[in-house]
């Protein structure tokens, strides 16, 4: 079995339909125009409804995904799914996803989920690149999910939520293939965000801590990666050799202070990716110490600015998905690698894309990928048309903020509970999506799927045999 | 870099000194003599005090077997854990351990923590194995971590409790190493054992159901099993090839049912391990469908009388620790493989030990190792050495039934909670011990290590200047 360009051979992403404006959230909460649109950088937000959650969106996206590229569902040797939405604490999610593999007999599929608040996803991604690359691979595909729901309780984190579901076919000669030696990671023992209160849906955050931990871990991963690349390509690496740089993206400002950051470094590095103009405006930072580096205002806004025109080329087509969902956790990411699919397919042959991971707690990753065209079905075109960006982000439904609000306390007294039934309101589900039904009085989750004509019921999840029923 | 018999190079272990006998538990609930003892099997229970947790016995652990091999933690590429214990939604295990490899500068260490009930130690193996064979190693140790506390309900599952913590360094050479090619998965979605209730640190079991699921993974496992090896070796597969059958051991009892569900496995397949006299006595159960053959008692109990020679050779060396210490959840299955390390090192070498890993929900893989004798400081008589099981058992501190049930009643109340101090007696914890002293208004949680003197404090686990302190 041949066993090369190992990466991502197909792409698919559900989001739910259901989403609120950033700019009639600022008025809804009495804030300054422009605090979330250009302060947070966002432009609109999805949200679960009472009948999504991060099970029915990953059941969704899975059944997708293996319909549009048609794959035989016996061919997955490896699911795993990233998440840092509890729904169970031990039962994983990707249990839940075994209904779709049932009918075809298929039970012999490894993995299961993988968490680090907004990093499962990648360490997810990773695993599944290793067991194709490893002894025990036996020739099937990996299939990788990243799944979340990003709540935030009543005040600033509120707008920075968001929702969604992407799903990633593995496996070699990769259109979107893994460049394995150069990758680095900074992991450490933060309280930046974290999840301690069992009860709540809500995180803990400490977002000015978090916005310094985020950009640490990423001086940390790129100065390793560099060192990597440097010794084993013998050459200096700079944001030039990279055509695109995709950041976790929590809020749309973060990333542009990124990619800032990366560009400071390249500076501080001497790098001819920084020209003499710029190097001129950095100088009076070169002596910061680097904790000074991270408060300094004046930094952060000359760095930006002196980017600004690699921003555009580099990091614009990615913002596409993140801007429109928001935070999707371990979802966000690889939604903001399907931008850059989905915008620049066409041109991506021989490109590379640098890509940095985040998860709160703090696990970081940097890593590349190296595209080409790849062949049908397993190609950039139609990882790109299936993903119908526009389509899907034109077809949605704005919600007013009170709505929002609504569905967050409902989703509140619902969360951990047991013995309801959902409203059951599909109207707004596009056709094969799948959604909650009812938690019994033990606790048991309920699915069904929306069918192709959009009205009634269709497949039921059944919990089977072994459930005793 | 030389990259063969990937597998397990060094072990160790740590649980609790505090723990209760199951006969005094049996007198205690007023049940009939020996349905803990003889019933589940099971002979002692381990518990943490208030001042132990999943995170204090994995940094004890891993502290332990970096200082005890002699492993300098720079040379540590990837460490994940497997836990179904959360005290964090969010924030993984994995990252309070990177406390430890702090001061030598190392952070680029992979992996985040697997989850799937007691499954996630497997996962993390797996995974971790995979790394150490794929294009991104880079020549680094990986370290896998196993923790969890099990704590039910009071009930008929309580005295199925128990705790620990195992490390598991992984590398080439080693002398517990993958068969790769024979691994076989069965993964489904059942409501068997899983935690909801996401307030309440106890899962919600179908005892019956769990069983049943149980013994259908490990039949679809096995079965697939011999698929695998039948179809690579071109010979037939049966228990008489392996010299040790190590399975999960939530109670005993489940073990000797799972060792005669193999025996009987065998008698379908016609296998040469089992004898003409006990194919006579198997005949009458020949045509039970699957699902009869689950339920009845008959077969149950003949086919264990039929395997009793067997298992007194092939399973009983590892029980030692899981029926003395109890459920260990992700660590069973490796506290059963430890059983069998120290029990039978110095008789192990060119031998199989045959692995049944499961976790409820459900995920389960058998898998099988091959041991060789090794060489220092990575030998199976290190590791047994290392384990030093008869002292650390001989050394614990018998409590009273009435004192467990109390902690228990505390950590329900601790369970979730912040702003508490514990009562920090660490009077009974070994030297090299660490233990939680304080939860802070924000949840953050302190821990500290008992000096060798076996009196003062010794060091803390700082949160770093990342916390703000």
């Amino acid at each position: 079995m041949e066993c090369k360009d190992v990466g991502i051979l197909a792409m698919d992403m559900y989001f739910p339909p259901t989403c609120v404006q950033q700019e009639a959230l600022e008025a809804h909460d009495g804030v300054s125009k422009g605090k979330y649109t250009i302060g947070l950088g966002q432009d609109c937000m999805a949200f679960c409804s009472e009948v999504e959650d991060v099970i029915s969106m990953s059941l969704t996206v899975v059944k997708s995904l293996l319909e549009k590229y048609n794959i035989d569902p016996k061919l997955i040797g490896r699911l795993e799914v990233g998440s840092e939405t509890v729904i169970d604490k031990s039962k994983s999610i990707k249990t839940w996803l075994m209904q779709i593999f049932e009918e075809s007999g298929n039970t012999d599929i490894e993995g299961v989920d993988s968490s680090n608040a907004c990093y499962g996803g990648t360490a997810a991604l990773l695993n599944c690149v290793n067991w194709v690359e490893s002894k025990c691979w036996d020739g099937r595909y990996g299939l990788v999910v990243c799944t979340d729901s990003a709540v935030y309780a009543d005040g600033p984190a509120r707008p920075t939520g968001g929702a969604a579901a992407i799903a990633m076919l593995v496996g070699p000669n990769a259109p979107i293939s893994f460049e394995s030696k150069y990758r680095a990671s900074h992991m450490a023992h933060v309280y930046d965000f974290y999840k301690p209160d069992l009860a709540s849906e809500y995180p803990v955050v400490d977002g000015k801590l978090s916005q310094t931990c985020y950009l640490m871990a990423l001086d940390s991963c790129y100065n390793q990666y560099c060192a990597k690349y440097e010794k084993l390509v013998g050459e200096k690496f700079s944001i030039s050799d990279a055509d695109y740089c995709v950041f976790h993206s929590p809020y749309n400002k973060l990333v542009q202070k990124s990619f800032a950051r990366l560009y400071f470094n390249d500076f501080m590095r001497n790098c001819s990716s920084v020209d003499n103009d710029a190097k001129e405006k950095l100088q009076p930072f070169v002596n910061l110490t680097s904790e000074e580096s991270y408060q300094s205002r004046d930094l952060e806004k000359g760095s930006q600015q002196l980017a600004k025109h690699l921003y555009d080329i580099k990091v614009q087509p990615s913002t596409l998905l993140p801007k429109q969902i928001g935070n999707m956790y371990t979802a966000s990411l690889y939604a903001a690698l399907a931008s850059v699919i989905y915008n620049k397919h066409a041109s991506l042959s021989g490109q590379r894309i640098l890509m940095f991971s985040y998860g709160s707690g703090l696990t970081s990753t940097m890593f590349s990928f190296r595209l080409n065209e790849g062949q049908h079905p397993f190609s950039l075109a139609k990882i790109a048309s299936v993903l119908d960006v526009t389509a899907k982000l034109e077809s949605r439904h704005e919600t007013s903020p009170q709505k929002f609000i609504e569905t967050l306390k409902l989703m509140e007294h619902r969360y951990g509970a047991k013995d309801f039934e959902t409203n059951k309101d599909t109207s707004l589900l596009p056709p094969g999506t799948f959604y909650l039904t009812k938690v019994d009085s033990m606790y048991r989750r309920f699915y069904e799927e929306k069918t192709a004509d959009g009205t009634a019921d269709g497949n039921k999840c059944s919990n089977g045999i072994a459930n005793g029923h």
